[in-house]
Parts: C-alpha cells; structure tokens; sequence
C-alpha cells in the first residue's frame, strides 16, 4: 500500500521513493537553506504535514503554517518575505507552485503505473487496427474499421464505434462511450461517463406538431492534447464536424452541441453548455453553468463569469462578460450594485414625487 | 470509406451512391433549372461544396455562397429571388430545407445500415422475452421478464432491467441504463449515458437531523417517437409513473423528477431540469437550462426562454417566460434594459435629490 | 406480475400481500374509524384510489379526494380536521405521511427482492477480497486490492477501481464507475451513470497559451448512509480527500468538484455544482442549479435557493441565501419585485426631472 489513510479516512500523505533534499533541490534547480542530507518520502499539503514529507509556499495566505510545520522540508518562492524566523528546512525556487507540480508529476510516474494488455473477455471487431502497447480492460468494445494509435489505454467498459481514430497516448477511461466517425487525437484523456459524437438537437416541426428528427450525419473531431471530464457530451455536426481544437480542456457535465467549434487551449468549467454551430475563439475562458445560445461567436482570450448567460455574439477579443444576459462584467457588477438596494432607490423615488 | 476527412481533419463530404440531378429532381418533385444528366454524389454544406456534390439554400444569410460556389447543384425555394444572375444548376422546391432532409434521410438510410444480430458475450435472462430481428451488442444485460419488441436496436454495455419493455424499432445507443419495470415505446431513441427510472429524490427529514430515504416505487413510461440525448436522467416515479409522452424531445443532460408528466411533442433543450411532480403540456419549448421548481402546472404550447427560473405555474397556454424568478418575456427584456442602466439611474434620483 | 398497467400506460396500481384493515392499523399504531375486517392488497395516490386500495392524506389541499374516493381505507392524521362528514374507513395516526412510507418500506421488502450471486461473465481481480452475500452483475469489474464488504449489491457494468474499499449494505446501481483508491462507506446507495473519483480539474496555465496537467492524486472519501443520484460526479483530489461526511443525499446530475467537503446530511438537488475546494457545513439544503465558486465556507443549516450563485462564504448558520450574486432570501425577493416595475421606475425619475 502506497497510500495511507488516517482515522477521520481522509488520505493525506502520499509516499514516494526515498530522496534527500539536496537532491529534490537539485532537481527542482533551486537553493537549498538547510541540511541536504535530511531523507523525504512523502507530499503533503502544509497544514497537514509530518516528518519526513515536503511541502509547499505559495499563497501568503498560508505562511502562518510554516512557523510550526512538522514538515522536513518547504518549497518556498526566492522571493517570498517572511514574517517571522523560520527553523523548517527551505528549498528556495523560482515558483514554489510549478516546482511542487513538478514533484506531483514525478511522484504521479511513480505511483500511477500504465496497464498493459488486453483483458478478457473484450471485443475487438476483425477490421479494427490496433497500435502497439494497447491496453484494453474488459468488456471494452472497439468497433468496425477502428483504428487505436500506439500506447493508448482503453479501459474497460469502454464502446470505440465504427471508423473511430484514436491517436498515441491518449487514455479512455471506464465507461466511455464513443460513437461511429469520431476522431480523437493524441495525449488527450477522456473521463468515465463521456459520450462523443451522440445525435445533435434537430428537429424540423411539422404542421401537425409533431417534429421530425433531422439525421445528423456528421462527426466530432478532437485534436491533441485534449481533457474532457466525467459526463461530458459532445454533439455529432449535422453535416461536418463539432471540433474541440488542440488544448482544449472541458470540465465535467458540459454539453457542447452539434457543429460548435472550440479554439485552441480554450476552457470550460462544469455544467456550461453550448447550444449548436456556436465558435469559441482560443484561449477563452467559461466558468461553470454558464450558457451559450446557438450561432454565436466568441473571440479570442474572451472570460464569461459563472453561470453567464450569452444571446450575442462577442466579437472584441480579451471581453470579459456576466450576468444573465450578458453585459460587460464590471457593468454587471455595478448594476446589480444598485439592485441589491432597488426598495431602497424605489422609495427615495416616491419621496421626490411627494415633495415635487 | 464512405466519409472523407480534408487536411483540417474536418469531416466535410459525404458520399452517397450516384444520381443524375433529373433523378435528384424527380426524387424532390422539384424543378430542375439546368443540365438533367450531370451526376452527383455526395452532400455538402453550400460554402464547403465540392464538384459533385449539391447543396441547399433556405437561409438568405447565405446567399452569396451561390454566386461561386462549386457544388453541381443548389436545392432552392421557387419563390427566391436572386439578387445577381446564377450560373449554378438548381434544384427549385416548395421548402428546400425539407428537401435537403429528405436527401440526408436517404442518404443516412444508404450510410447507416442497422446492425443485427446478438453479439457474444452478452447477457438474456431466460425469462425474457424476445422480438423479432433484434440488434444485440456485446456486453449487454436483459433482466427478467423484460418484453423487447421487433426490429429493436439494443447496443453494446446497455442494462435493461427486470420487466421493461421496449416497443418495436425503438433504438438503445451503448451504455443506456434502463431500471426494472420502465415502460418504453416504439420507435424510440435512447443516446448514450442516458438513466432510466432511477430513485426520486425523496427523503424525509428525521429529528436527529438525518434523512430517511422514501421508498420509490413507481416506474418511467415513455410513449411512441420519444428521442432522449445523451446523459439525460429521467427518475422513477414514487407511486406511479413519471411520463414521457408522444411525441417528446429530450436534449443532453436533461434532468426529469419522479412523478413529472411531459405532454405531446414537448422540446426540451440541454441541461435544463424538473424537479418531482411538475406537469409540462402539449408542445412546450424549454430552452437551455431551464429549471422547474417542484408541483407546478404548465399550459400548452409555453416557451420557457434560455436559463428561466420557474417558481410558479403558468395556466395560460401560449405564454412566453423569461428570467429569474419568471416574467413575461417582454417584461424581463424591458426591466433588463433598465437594469443595465441602473447605476445612472441612481445618479439621476441623487442630481434630484439635491435639487428638490 | 406484481405491476399493473393502465390503459394509459401508467403504473398506478401496487400489489402487495393482503392484509385486513385492523392488521394494518396494528402496524401503524394508529386507530381504525371503519370495519376492521375490510382486505386491502394495494397502495394507490388517493386521486386513482380503487376498491381494495389503501391511501393518504397529509395536505389539506387533496382533502376534496376523500369524500368521493374509492379507497378502502384512507391514512389521516388524528388532529385533521374534515370539512364534511367522512365515509370511507379511516386509520388515525400521529403522522400520516410516516406511516404511509411505513407501508412503503414494508411493500418494497416484498416487491425488490435483492439479488444474490455472482453472474458471468464478469471480473474479479485475483486481490480482490470479497465480503459475504456478494450479488456481482454481469460484465461488473473489480480491481486489484479492490474491498468489497459483507451484503453489497454491486450491478451489471459497474466499474470498481484499484484499492477501492466498499462498506456493508451499499448499493452499486449498474453502469457506474469508481476509480481507483475511492473509499465508500456502509448503507449508501449509488445510482447509475454516477463517477467517483475523476481528476480534479486542475491545469497550470504556461507561457504559451497552452496548460499543462495539475497531477491529480489525491481520492474521494465518502462515509456510511450517503445516497448519489443517476449521473453526478464527484471528483478526486489533488492531494488528500474530496469528502461526502455521514448522511449526505445528491440527486441527479450533481457536480462535486476536487477537496471539497460536504457536510453531515447535507441535500443537494439536481444539476448543482460545487468548483473545489468549498466546504458546506452540516444539515445544508442546496436546491436545483446551485452554483458555488471555489474556496468557499459555508456554515450548517445554510439553505441556498434554486439557481443561486454563490460567490462567498457565509459563515452565519441558518442563512438562507438566493440570487445571482447571492443575496439575503428576503432581499433578493424585496429588489426583484422592483426590478419587475423598473420600467415604470424610470419612467418615473423622468417625469420628476421634467418637473424639477
């Protein structure tokens, strides 16, 4: 066992393989204010760290806990200015955050060793091509005509439908559920619960009131080095392609509708939903439960604040948007400044008229 | 392969078997304005058409594509009026939108040939009863007593609980779960991810501050021509049946509490939810995010928009919501227009103020 | 069959073991106003009550039902009130809503028989240990190190992760998936399409515009008595545990984001959303579509209305918040009954500026 639980069940500290610090120090390239032979063997949040593990410093917020950590070593900024003494072992960087990431990543290799091999019972059509070092759990489907790139993880329970393509190092975990025609890149992850390429909302009503289904016919296309998290849905295009470009990282519970268009590196937070053929630019960011009519586009480097609800277009680049409907977000904010005291400014209003 | 993917990995063409624009004509009882024998072969939209391929026009956004573009035919309504002289071989239609889908109806008919057979292994209960020409994919689960229908479409890794039945040529995509006891109808289609008739959210407060879980033991009955998206969760009744009638469409991500009723032809778009017992009428339109408080009534043919709010009933049929807590729609856009102003108003009562 | 349908297809009708009016006031405690010896054999809503049926009522509102129903026996309580002289038999209880789930309960002991035995094909590591009275579904997986308790139902297509422990009594419903370390505790139940433990989304923006990977290693932690509805996520976190204390109840669709911690019997209803790192203090009621940022403390018995967007901490117990920013319930309420009348708001400062 590699993880450990304490009494409350909470895990809290994570072992990796033994280091001094005067090697983590070397490895993070930073300067090391203590003695280097000290052994560490553990990642712990600073609140809650024990001998022998090492954390970090990043948020002011935060610096309180370094006085009496019983942490053996802390990850400090060069630059950060503390208060009071310090006793703790320091390893000084240039950003504490990144170089801690960069533990988590090593201590992550460790820890998190790729499956291999293809488990039974699965199913794999006779016309699909596999890549070298697949693993695939059990219960995995993989349809006609597939085609997995080479050391890709299918885990089990997961549907790969007709002519789907899977690029090198992408991981699907369990359950997801891949219809015929998608196309996913490489190095992306795909959470459990995931469905790509369902039929996308369309429905022509007829006179009688009734609606006839639209066939959807496209596909969703997604490039490389995308995250798509638990319950996500992305719509197939009606005629084309629903694409999430190379980047993009999409929450859990999103819904993106058929034949939207996702740019570079964009993101976009939990339960936010895009009605169909909308475009978001790159590097946008949506908070969570925000929302997006149909037909829209959004520039680059575009911020919509939590649960934003957005009818038009935005089409200057950097615009940072709120509210239901949207408006400019310090707009936003002073307006509803004034809403929180609307009775207040409605009585004043009344005073004026009995004196005028 | 049928579809093609351009450099941009963008799905754009599809390829269908040839015919003759005489014959794509006749096919569409439309008016052929051009050269009867020069053949086509796939479907594209209008400002990505390719040579051999025809297109249509409805929207006149979309006009000017016409003027260059390279595909060997344009579906178009007899009453456009062109603003410029087109050298394009048209197709002249009563509704060229109609007519497109009729094509794309053919073409998926050619494109998306019906599985069938049972895939091994999968999983039928003894007691189960089994239609005629049944689609079964690998990994699938029929409980006990479940009655499936003819010409039914059950794909890989769905659960059909003990006791469901499923109505003729109704389609199950990968992975739907289906609880015991649901009722589904014909020509029905169930996406991926979709859960059916899972517990009501019903738990009686206790006064040691804990939750006693109700019992739910009602079930789902979903009627004939039923489309359901992706991830949607439609819960079980608590006596009962929570109801999908005739006709209704479920977006993505859609939430349906216990005991809710949906009348004919009802729209509902992603990720908008109703919470237990509320009944929607006949051809409703819930836009996106949309959510319902518990017990409430709603006429027929109501729009909700976008992120509307619904605490209360709405007993006239026709009407139009907006907002949050719910308004008339006009009233929501009008009160809006003055709260994006809001601080200036404020001003204005105070310049008063000082004056009077 | 235990289930009768209707012609209109609606379950409404639940048969269970009959037994005499004077069995069931036994069982209930309560006092027999009618003819003891009078069988019922069904639990009915007191507006579809047939003969042989026995009700409820509780709201004064359903009171017209019972002077016309056709019951055998309706369930009151003591201190009800009836407007008009009452035939049909009456079982007097303190709480009649109770004692009806009473009959519920014991209706489902008989009606959902749990399952038993290991179905195949499905998966059981080697290191898997097993607890007693395990019922396995077909194509269900369970991991390496997985620990699975004594009298657990776990579903067809379930996913159980590496190092997963399971406690007593608990529920899998079919389809959902637990990754890897996740803790469950005993008596919870988990419905379908639910994912517990995902990565925590977590990505370090770069220089280039592009994000890199926050490692995600911490694990979902989730104690005794907790119910999950269909479709809800609850991801990992990055370094200790994302927790669900003692008593907590999710509905559908619920997004849980990475560290947070959601106190003891703490409700949550449908498509609501917590970014990471929110702590909710005990005995919470979140409604539909409520949005919290992250970072965020919130005390016990704290009530957020529906579709609320909560963007602080409240650290007043017994708040009850709602609005987008989240105000005071009454203060929102108060300024939204202006905004509804800012039109006319206006309309009036203007006329005050033309006379003053």
């Amino acid at each position: 066992m590699i993880y450990i639980i304490n009494e409350s069940k909470q895990l809290i500290i994570l072992e990796f393989m033994e280091f001094t610090l005067s090697q983590v120090a070397s490895l993070l390239n930073g300067e090391l204010v203590g003695e280097g032979h000290i052994k560490v063997s553990k990642l712990s949040k600073i609140e809650e760290a024990e001998p022998g593990s090492i954390s970090f410093l990043s948020n002011k917020k935060y610096e309180n806990f370094v006085y009496d950590t019983e942490a053996s070593a802390i990850i400090v900024n060069k630059d950060f200015q503390f208060a009071k003494p310090v006793t703790v072992n320091l390893i000084k960087v240039k950003d504490s955050y990144t170089a801690f990431t960069l533990l988590l990543e090593e201590y992550q290799k460790k820890l998190q060793v790729p499956k291999t091999g293809i488990e039974q019972p699965s199913y794999i059509d006779d016309t699909a091509a596999i890549g070298e070092e697949l693993y695939l759990g059990a219960f995995a489907y993989i349809g006609n005509g597939a085609k997995i790139g080479n050391h890709v993880q299918i885990h089990a329970q997961v549907y790969i439908g007709a002519n789907v393509s899977i690029g090198d190092h992408t991981v699907i975990y369990p359950g997801v559920k891949i219809y015929d025609n998608s196309t996913i890149g490489a190095h992306c992850v795909v959470h459990s619960g995931v469905v790509l390429g369902s039929d996308g909302f369309g429905f022509a009503p007829q006179k009688d009131g009734t609606y006839k289904t639209i066939p959807q016919l496209g596909n969703v296309v997604i490039e490389d080095h995308v995250d798509i998290g638990a319950n996500t849905v992305v719509d197939r295009a009606t005629l084309g392609s629903t694409i999430l470009r190379q980047g993009v990282k999409l929450d859990n519970l999103v819904q993106i509708g058929h034949n939207c268009v996702i740019g570079e590196n964009t993101v976009i937070a939990g339960q936010s939903g895009l009605a169909g053929s909308s475009k978001l630019g790159k590097n946008c960011v949506l908070a969570g439960q925000v929302g997006l009519a149909g037909h829209l586009e959004v520039a680059d480097r575009v911020t919509l604040a939590a649960k934003t609800g957005l009818s038009k277009s935005v089409r200057q680049p950097d615009s940072y948007k709120f509210g239901y409907v949207a408006m400019d977000h310090k707009a936003y904010l002073r307006s509803h400044a004034v809403f929180k005291n609307l009775p207040e400014l409605s009585k004043r209003v009344q005073e004026l008229e009995k004196k005028c």
